[in-house]
Parts: C-alpha cells; sequence; structure tokens
C-alpha cells in the first residue's frame, strides 16, 4: 500500500435519499410496531424468507441501474461491483447483511448494505472514475437466527466452512411445525441458488469495509458519533444438554430427582458468576425442556451459551469454569447423576483488522466529524474501539484487509423492535464509509 | 353406614385377563419404545386424541357387553354401571382415567379403569348380584398435559370448574402448528360429546374408589404391596411471566442488562430452595423463552411452578416465599428490573378422604395381603400413605365419600415411559379394589 496518489474526491452522499433507502425498504419484512411515527417499527426479515427474496431482487435491480455487474454466488451472497479505471483488479467493497433478527431492529446490517448503495449512487452520479472496481456485497444469513449458524455465508467465502455444512443446515422453528428446509432447499426456492463458488479464489476482494450501528453503548454514552473498530472480540456459542429423568412433580421427594430443569437453571446462574469473574459476557438466549408438562419433570434441557472476551484464550477460561462448574453441577449438586453433553456450534477468534483499511477510516471519520456543528467545541468526536458482536468482516479479515465503521445505539439496545440510530447519525456513518472507501481507492498500489 | 349385613363375596379377580387387558389397550396410542419385551413401550395417549378415541370405543363396547348401561356426560366422562338388586340407587363406581402424558407410561389411570372393568367381568361372570349398582367410570383428561387443566372433567363432575371453562380450555402444542383446538371442539370430533350435565347432581355416586399407582417410592422402599390412601397432599400450579429487554449478547454489557431468561433461572433456583427449607416439592415441567435467538437475550420467559405439601397452609407459605424471592431478584438482583407476574392455574387445599371407604379398602388389603407368599413372614404388607399427586378422587372426594388404593411403582418413577408396576402388584391392586366395592356395597344402609 503507498501513499495517496490523488486526494480523496470531495463527494457528498444524499443523507435524505439514504434514509428513504432504509425506511422504504423496511417495508419488506417490517414488524413489531413500538410508536405511531411509521419507521417506529422493528423488522422480522428472516434469511432466505419471502421478505427477504424481496428486498434482494429489489438490490439487484437498484445496483444494476448504476452500471454493477451483479454476482450470486452459491451462497446466495451478492455481489454488485461498478467497474473502474482497471477493469480487471478486484473489487474495494462495501458489505453488511440484509437479514435481521425475528424481533430485530431496522439498523443491523441493513444500515451497511444501505449506506453502501447510496455511495455507489453518489459516485455514479458524480460521474466519478474510481481506479479500481468499487462495489456492494449482502452477505447471507449473517444473523443466524433463522438457519442458527451467524455469518454463515462470509465464512463460506473465506474458507472457514464447508459449503455442504452451510447448505445442509436447516432452520430451527420451522412454520406451521412442518419439516425444517435446508439453507440450500431455500436459496433455490428463493431464486439465489447461485453457480459461481462462494470462496475468496473465486471472487477475490482487494479490500472490505463495513458500516454498522455499535450495538452497544459506549458511543453513546461518550457522545461520539463514529468508532473506528479495530477488531472483535473472541466469541464461542454451544449449545448444552442436560438429561435427567422425567417423573412426577407429585409423588417424586425432592432427595430422588434428577431434573434436568434444575439443574440447567443452575448452570445458567452459574455460567453469569463465571462471566462476572472474568469480566467477559456470557448469555443464554435459547432454553428448552422436555416433554413440557407442568407436573412432570424435565428429562432433557437444552440451552446455548454466547461467550465473549477481547481475548480468545480468555475465552477458552471461561469455557474451561463453565464446564467445570456444570460437571460439579451434575455430579455433586442436588440432581447429581444428571448428565452434560456439549456441541460446539461456533468458535471465533478475536480478530485484529487491517492498519491500512484503519487508517482510511481514521482520515474519513477526521475529516467527516470535523464537519459537523458539534465539531465547534474542539471535542475528538471519534474514537477507536472493538466489535463486541461477530460480523461479516471477522471472516472477511482473514482474506483481505478490512475494518469496519461505527454509529451510535440508542440506549445499546440492538436485536430488538426498537434498535434506533439518529438520522443524522445514519449518514455521518455512510459518508465516512464513502470517504474510507476512495480513500483507499486513490492508495491501492496494486493497480497497474 | 350400618355394618356389614352379609358377608363379603368370595370372588377372585382374573390376573391374567387383567394383564392382557392393559397391555392390548395400550396398543392405542403406544409410543417411546425402552426394552425389548413388547410391554416395555411407554404411552401417548392424550385426552380426545385418536388414540383417546379408540380405546374409549373399545371401552364402552366391553362394559356393555356386560349388561352397563353407558352413559356420556358432557365432558366427555364415560359412566358404565351395572345393575344391582336396588335399581335406582346412586351406583359404587371404580374411576380413574385412560389418557396418558405425552412421555406416559401403561399404568398411570390406565391400571384403575382396567382393573374397574376386570371387577365388573368378575361380577358378572359369577353372577353376583349387588346390593346396589357397581360401575366404572372413565374420567376425561386426567394429566392436564394437552389441554392444562388437570383431572379437569372430575372437577366439573364435582362443582369445582365451570363447564364452559373446560369447554373453551385450548390444548397448548396443537400439531402442525395450527390453531389450537378447544376441549369441546375436540369432545365433539371424537364422538364423546355427550348431552347429560357433568355433574354430580345429574349422576350422582355413592361412592368413588380408585386404584392407582403409588407413583412415588414408599411402598417399594418399605417392601410393602398396598397403599390405603387417607387423603391427598395440597397442590398449587402457576404460570410466572418475567419481562425483561431483549438486546445483543455480544455488544450489551452485563451492568447495562435486563435478561429474563437469567432472572428466571434465579427464580427457578430460588423455588427449589424454597421446597427444601419448607419440606415440600416445587418443580418447573414448562420453561419457555423469547424471541429464542442464540446471541440475543430473551425479552420474555413464561415458566410453571408445581407447589405441593401436605397442609395447604404450606403451600400457601410456600408461594409467599416464592413472591418475595421472585420480587427480590426482579428489583435488586443483577437483572433489576425485569418485571414478574403471577398467573394462578389451579388451586387444590389438601383432601381427606373418607373413613368408611378407608375402613373398605383397609379390610379388603388386610385380606387380599393376608393371602400373598410374603405374608408368610408376618409382615404387614400394607400401610396408611398420602397420595403425593392430584386425583379425580381428590375431586369426587367432596361429593360422596371416597378412597384409593395405590400399588408399588419401580424406582417411584411415573410420567415416564418405563413407569412400571408388577403384573403382581397389578393383580393384588385390582383384589383389593373388588374387595374394597364388594365390602361397601354389602355395608350400605341406604338401599331400601
Amino acid at each position: 500500500m503507498g501513499g495517496a496518489r490523488e486526494p480523496a474526491a470531495a463527494l457528498t452522499i444524499n443523507g435524505s435519499r439514504l434514509l428513504d433507502t432504509i425506511h422504504s425498504t423496511c417495508e419488506f419484512g417490517k414488524a413489531h410496531v413500538y410508536g405511531e411515527h411509521p419507521t417506529e417499527t422493528g423488522m422480522a426479515r428472516l434469511a432466505l424468507g419471502d421478505d427477504d427474496r424481496k428486498v434482494r431482487l429489489w438490490f439487484v435491480e437498484q445496483v444494476k441501474a448504476l452500471g454493477c455487474v451483479v454476482t450470486v454466488d452459491q451462497m446466495g451472497n451478492i455481489f454488485a461491483v461498478r467497474p473502474g479505471r482497471a477493469k480487471h483488479a478486484p473489487p474495494i467493497m462495501m458489505g453488511s447483511h440484509l437479514d435481521t433478527q425475528p424481533t430485530g431492529g431496522r439498523y443491523d446490517g441493513i444500515l451497511g448494505v444501505m449506506a453502501g448503495l447510496e455511495a455507489l449512487r453518489t459516485i455514479h452520479e458524480n460521474g466519478h472514475e474510481t481506479r479500481g472496481p468499487v462495489g456492494v456485497i449482502n452477505w447471507t444469513n449473517e444473523e443466524g437466527a433463522r438457519f442458527p449458524m451467524v455469518t454463515m455465508s462470509s465464512s463460506v467465502w473465506a474458507g472457514s466452512t464447508p459449503l455442504e455444512t452451510a447448505w445442509n443446515c436447516l432452520e430451527i422453528s420451522p412454520p406451521g411445525g412442518s419439516a425444517p428446509r435446508s439453507v440450500k432447499q431455500e436459496l433455490a426456492r428463493i431464486g439465489f441458488l447461485g453457480d459461481i463458488p462462494a470462496s475468496y479464489t473465486a471472487q477475490p476482494i482487494a479490500a472490505h469495509f463495513e458500516l454498522h450501528i455499535e450495538q452497544g453503548p459506549i458511543l453513546e454514552d461518550e457522545s461520539q458519533k463514529i468508532g473506528v473498530v479495530t477488531g472483535a472480540q473472541a466469541y464461542n456459542w454451544y449449545q448444552v444438554q442436560v438429561k435427567g429423568r422425567d417423573s412426577h412433580a407429585g409423588t417424586t421427594p425432592m432427595r430422588a430427582r434428577k431434573d434436568a430443569m434444575l439443574a440447567a437453571a443452575k448452570m445458567v446462574v452459574a455460567s453469569n458468576v463465571v462471566a462476572h469473574e472474568m469480566d467477559g459476557l456470557i448469555t443464554t438466549g435459547i432454553f428448552r425442556g422436555e416433554p413440557g408438562s407442568v407436573n412432570t419433570m424435565a428429562h432433557t434441557v437444552t440451552f446455548t451459551l454466547d461467550i465473549r472476551h477481547p481475548r480468545s484464550s480468555s475465552v477458552a477460561s471461561m469455557v474451561a469454569k463453565c464446564r467445570q462448574r456444570f460437571e460439579e453441577i451434575a455430579t455433586q449438586d442436588s440432581e447429581r447423576g444428571v448428565s452434560v453433553s456439549w456441541e460446539t456450534l461456533t468458535e471465533n477468534p478475536a480478530v485484529e483488522f487491517h492498519r491500512d483499511c484503519i487508517n482510511a477510516v481514521e482520515q474519513a471519520a477526521e475529516e467527516t466529524c470535523g464537519r459537523l456543528t458539534e465539531a465547534a467545541s474542539g471535542r475528538k468526536l471519534w474514537r477507536h474501539m472493538l466489535s463486541g458482536a461477530g460480523h461479516d468482516s471477522c471472516h472477511t479479515s482473514l482474506r483481505c484487509p478490512t475494518a469496519m465503521i461505527f454509529t451510535p445505539t440508542r440506549n445499546g439496545m440492538s436485536h430488538t423492535p426498537d434498535e434506533y440510530c439518529s438520522p443524522e447519525d445514519c449518514i455521518t456513518g455512510a459518508q465516512v464509509l464513502l470517504g474510507a472507501v476512495l480513500r483507499y481507492d486513490a492508495a491501492r498500489d496494486d493497480l497497474s
């Protein structure tokens, strides 16, 4: 990476068009009204569902209108690339995702893709010719909500997850109790099962930039506008199964019980103690007991653990501590005799983003924040930070220079219908995204 | 109640016919194979399902062959009455239930009805004329598993639950995600929506005897054969709802959480402490979290509490303690700010059975146990005991003299496929049932 060969183009995104785009496309999958304003509605646009199909078709139409070449790979990832002066160089991509949680909001993922589209529109309408190609990616099934594998398709692209594993992943709550469908079946059904391999070799990327809401309270607490994300904390997911004995709630003395429900509840409480001890995060998002009858003890309980820490080694320590405490509960506590088994769903080491991409974001943040009215105070309006969540960028960073940009999130709340990033902050974030891409493009030394 | 006017008829049930009846009718609804023998299979004969319909039709056919008059009331309770010398007196009934838990066994309820049928067959084939009418009842939806109201239809008969409340009760896990169906709809569908009021005034009973497996470990632990049940412990059921805030598992600091799942897990653990403090029983059989995604905290958790104690006042104290501890968790603990609400599903005070019925059971137990080979040791093979579970007899005891007979249960395990009462113990129990009924019949002083 050399120095900038030309000054960053002074292009300014169209803020109201960005906001219109975000909210008009949230008609595809809107759910969970929480206020009176038409935008005070959350989202339930589950990966590869009918609403996901609609927003994808809309997206493809929009980027084609900008002269983009659209490629859909075998995971349904959509690559929209606007050619640059150097026709055959790999593109700088602005990637995120259009799928949401079942009780999700209007910004997680959506802001990143729509800001990428707005950046392309701004480049296009200004007739700006980039040195290399520049484009937008919609990564399939980032949320892992319907198909329980988070950042599924960027992981396949990066070579971290085999294609067949992702294709065969089944939905967890099929509608109407029907047989669960696979990712591949649903890709085919909605018309997004492409024939290009989902791979960094088949679809190389020069650099990946992702604008995303912070999903935490730090920027808001510090009254800052932009997070320059230098990496992401490590996180592992597990499914823990506790097996006991189903027996009658009225006739089984406490001493004779092997109550999987009570044992599992104790494990959830114990995992929380571990999180506090290690200054990390542990969350149980799914907890199910079988057979599920008021007066019958559960014979089987299955629950998930989401374990996170800025250091990969600390995640490993937290897992080890949980395993030990759970084993103690299973062998020495009131329900001794229950069995515990662990299944690993995903393990993701801590990620460090690329210095060149971080530099480009820093410069764009400095410039954009410097123009905000809040800058009059002389206070610095951006900061470095670490991502608490996993993102598609964590996978791309294994295969190409990557960085992320965060915007403030009201009350730090995400994965909830009233997730919110103010219009001003969305616009600031999109402007930083465009600025970072143009700076990176200007400084590329891999172009002939 | 006068003294015995004639000696109890020396009738002996046909043990192998009883066992054949139990196991052949368990073909209707068998599930959950756990061993190699054809009878090593549990049951899933949910109330008012297709298998319940089949066993009901079979039952009606069998009792009609014995000359019984069959009445089906508005709750689908089946009354099969064999006339006695006094044609218009209320009958002595042997009642229990043919429905099972979703992962139930072959004895809970089923033994009581089939032993009643065997008793009628024995009376019939011996040409014995009882002084008053004698019969068998199949009570609808004792389990409360599919339709969440335990001992539903004996409760309606006793006037404790309004007919409309029971009729409108909806199934909890409709097949294939279809709209939940009501008890009344399902009664009509399977052809057991009778037109006789489900009421102790419309269908009076002289006395109610119920043979049932103990469902606990006491008889087995003491190597005894028969429990003469003098009453039942009090039990209340509640549904507790905890509401917190759904937010992202990776970006929400521990201090900023209102995690309904963690708070509910702490409540389940706290309720268990209360059970130990009060020497009672508390069980959580159902526990569900929403929205149910690995990396999203639950905004809502719903769980049940089944609270039991031999004294009604102690159940009230346990409830009060749980309410206080849960409130502390909701207001002072790590997840402070979550809300807790309680819904009462059922409240059942402790029950004392009728002295005359208990006497009849005692005498029959003394006689039957005295003939067992184990009696050679001179050890007493029956004991008084209290029922841990609720039974239809708890409701009938409000409206007619009632008692119950318990048989041993392997490992005290019930509401599980491998629930087991040995062939010998089933036969002993049925013989005690017949003996108690004949004694009570012989001693009736309400017959002209």
